[in-house]
């Protein structure tokens, strides 16, 4: 394990932000709760983003491009919307500079007041639907099945790298329709692509589910969710999509002539990911010894180390390493050689670990003799020995095994720890041992929030695959139908 | 031609701006010089950053990402900097909004104003400066070659929409080196990165140069710049790099430990093109029928339209559409086939012809009888009747020839309407006309402004492939050592 490093057991919360900042994902800036996303957190994003944008274009949706501001008073054309996000948010006032009179620094120039305030955007519904308006005129328009990839600000006190910071890199979709069934259809159908997303490439297993009321998105009917739970037991929220129903479009009057002609407003959706996901996945798998990527998110999926004592030695290892890279990369395997000399072989593999590259191959004299490598994958540390001539399958194959290890660890972790509670005492004790716990509730907003407040714990998710079953609200001992999710959060 | 569409001979400025519209590109938002960039907008710039992002990966760049916001006080740490670029800007000074007292709408909240305000990034120079002086220690944590793709803010009181908005999307190469050489040669390096690009993608001639000293950018040693001439005989710049020599490296103490072991600066380049590229695209190949985009940047590459009196025809055409429609993907070609029959094929043909899908295939019941199908080359509105048998590699090659036609015309514009001049006379007649002019410069700012003054004329670059050649200057009489480009200029 690296040295002066924090392990998860020692203090989950410092083991997080140190492993973040020493592979080199993001680090904090000279801007308040703004962060520097690095070179190799951002090649992950990227990753993420290529995935996703694949598939919101396999799914019809087109990418488009949004003002960053949004006047302050579309803020209250929609009566929810307003209370969740014309809060904690950055306001331009002026658009000047002026250089001072002592010839030191700049100010403000007070001449320069804008006559309303924009509001640097926290989400983009009220811009993007006043613009639709322009775009609906007929059925023959819909549905607009739009996304845009964007930058958002939502003023934060307490700030974290990648799980919440004041300024933060998203995708988010805007959809319009004819119906209130396509526009529920389509929030559906990319809370799934979502999912998919989270389970088969970030290897994280995700629960599906309905927020409560008191959790709904401002602005929403219906908000679902992909929940995941972190190795401390917390949930984060991955991902959510929205039923918007006519909310919007009756705020920005946005309107169509349906086919029998008749006008009526317009049923939306929106749905959202952001770098988020760059948390979620670092504490879903990383250990003690940093960084694990699932191989389909690493920038890098496999690092050859010589081992060598002297210039001749080098020049063999180098000649197999080469035609092993080779042969990996035509199976398109991204590999790096790394026979830089200044660091030792031992210094690399910390650095490889810690940086999650899936696998490591090391190839030293006696490897030549044997014509053998020795692989070790970073998600167990085991290694092994394989002949050269068989390496290329056997990392194909560790590869894929690595990615459903990981989904399979993370699952067996929230199996584990997901537990049914039927009584407000084990209600208590079970939380505060970082448990996701199925417990009935009432339905009220009232029993949600005095929980929440004796306990932090808040209902992540009214699941999908929960059977209904008639119980009492584990709270009130009102009668209740189905269990739902409990659980404190990130 | 559409009707009511405006040709570049009436008013080519009304021309551009109908185009942007009708085509589906951009439009304006309720924001004042903030652009929407629409679907198809959108795809092209896609198009223009995969390319562009390949080459700055090829060429040994990460991305990145750093804060959109800069604290008011960096833009005062480089001198020339802060003339530059701490004037029209957009300045956040509060962070929260709160509800009326009446109910109605959101306030500033005075009591959430910023100790210091934050600038919204008109570039991002400073902030990266400051990010790098703690990356940087060593000559062994040299060269730093990052790229960011981001939004900018620039106030601007005249927008036009790509050409110049508030808002606008980007990347900046943001580069560190431990010698002057490499940082000259990497600014060198991306300049013809960006010619590269220019011509063989946008299909766009353009003249390598360097700014003179008052054209450069706020805080760089040298500018070097590619100048494109537009149908109006306006240049456009299509990108810059610089070298900022140590200016920023000494403004934020980025200093390193050389080979020597002796403390250094650090030297910089910067480097970028923007969604200015898209006006730039536009105003190089469109004509008075819409939209003309080179084959490699269109997000649509071949319409085919059938046509057809009944459904017995129209199947048989779908039948022969289809399989010359997966002849053609199997060539990694676009292409849509459009038997949507709420619209007529007349109709249709406008259309793809105003959106500038570079071929266009028709199929009608002759056709089928002979066996053939229609082209229409968008570049030249050419027809030509091919056998279908032979459509694959007729397209092929017909969409290599419109990339090259499209180049070829643009230069031969840009040959023909660039003139010596060598008096004063003929300088004022010859700009008025719309044309590039070599002239001799004295290389006084003095001259290069009463020019701009008298003229609206601005030297566009003092080209890299000019001769050395005595001459007197065009305005002073004064003595030259070579010529340069003016132009007026978007």
């Amino acid at each position: 394990m690296a040295k002066d490093f924090s392990t998860r057991a020692e203090n989950y919360s410092d083991w997080y932000n140190e492993l973040v900042n020493r592979a080199d994902l993001a680090e904090t800036s000279a801007v308040r709760g703004c962060m520097v996303i690095k070179p190799y957190g951002y090649a992950i994003w990227e990753k993420m983003q290529a995935v996703l944008d694949r598939k919101f274009k396999e799914t019809g949706h087109q990418n488009a491009y949004f003002p960053l501001f949004i006047p302050k008073s579309f803020f209250s054309r929609e009566a929810d919307h307003v209370e969740g996000f014309a809060k904690e948010c950055a306001v331009v006032t002026h658009y000047r500079l002026k250089a001072n009179e002592d010839g030191k620094g700049v100010s403000v120039d007070p001449a320069a007041r804008l006559e309303e305030e924009l509001i640097v955007r926290p989400t983009s519904e009220t811009i993007i639907w006043n613009t639709y308006k322009n775009w609906i005129q007929s059925y023959r328009d819909l549905p607009i099945l739009v996304n845009q990839w964007a930058n958002v600000v939502r003023w934060e006190m307490r700030t974290r790298l990648f799980l919440r910071t004041a300024e933060f890199l998203w995708q988010e979709g805007h959809t319009a329709h004819a119906t209130e069934e396509e526009a529920q259809a389509e929030a559906r159908k990319m809370l799934d692509v979502y999912a998919d997303f989270a389970e088969n490439y970030m290897a994280m297993p995700v629960i599906k589910g309905v927020k409560t009321e008191n959790e709904r998105f401002a602005g929403a009917l219906q908000t679902y969710c992909i929940e995941a739970m972190m190795q401390d037991g917390k949930a984060l929220q991955a991902g959510t999509s929205h039923f918007l129903g006519q909310n919007f479009a009756k705020a920005f009057d946005v309107t169509f002539l349906n086919k029998e002609n008749k006008l009526e407003y317009v049923w939306a959706s929106s749905w959202g990911v952001s770098t988020r996901l760059m948390g979620a996945l670092i504490m879903t798998h990383s250990d003690d010894h940093g960084l694990v990527l699932p191989p389909k998110l690493a920038p890098l999926q496999v690092a050859i180390v010589p081992i060598y004592k002297n210039k001749e030695q080098l020049e063999r290892i180098s000649e197999a390493a080469r035609s092993i890279k080779a042969g990996l990369e035509a199976k398109g395997i991204s590999v790096k050689y790394d026979d830089n000399d200044n660091q030792k072989p031992g210094w690399k593999f910390t650095e490889y670990e810690f940086k999650g590259v899936p696998v490591r191959i090391a190839i030293g004299p006696r490897d030549m003799e044997n014509g053998s490598a020795e692989i070790c994958r970073r998600d167990t540390l085991e290694k092994s020995i394989c002949p050269q001539g068989e390496l290329v399958p056997a990392v194909e194959s560790l590869l894929e095994d690595i990615q459903r290890n990981l989904f399979e660890r993370a699952l067996k972790h929230r199996q584990e720890n997901t537990v049914k509670v039927d009584s407000w005492e084990d209600f208590k004790v079970q939380i505060e041992q970082g448990k996701f716990l199925l417990a009935h509730w009432d339905g009220t907003t009232e029993t949600e929030l005095k929980i929440k407040e004796e306990t932090k714990a808040t209902i992540r998710a009214i699941p999908f695959d929960v059977q209904e079953e008639e119980g009492k609200c584990v709270y009130s001992g009102k009668p209740s139908h189905r269990r739902v999710i409990f659980a404190k959060s990130y």
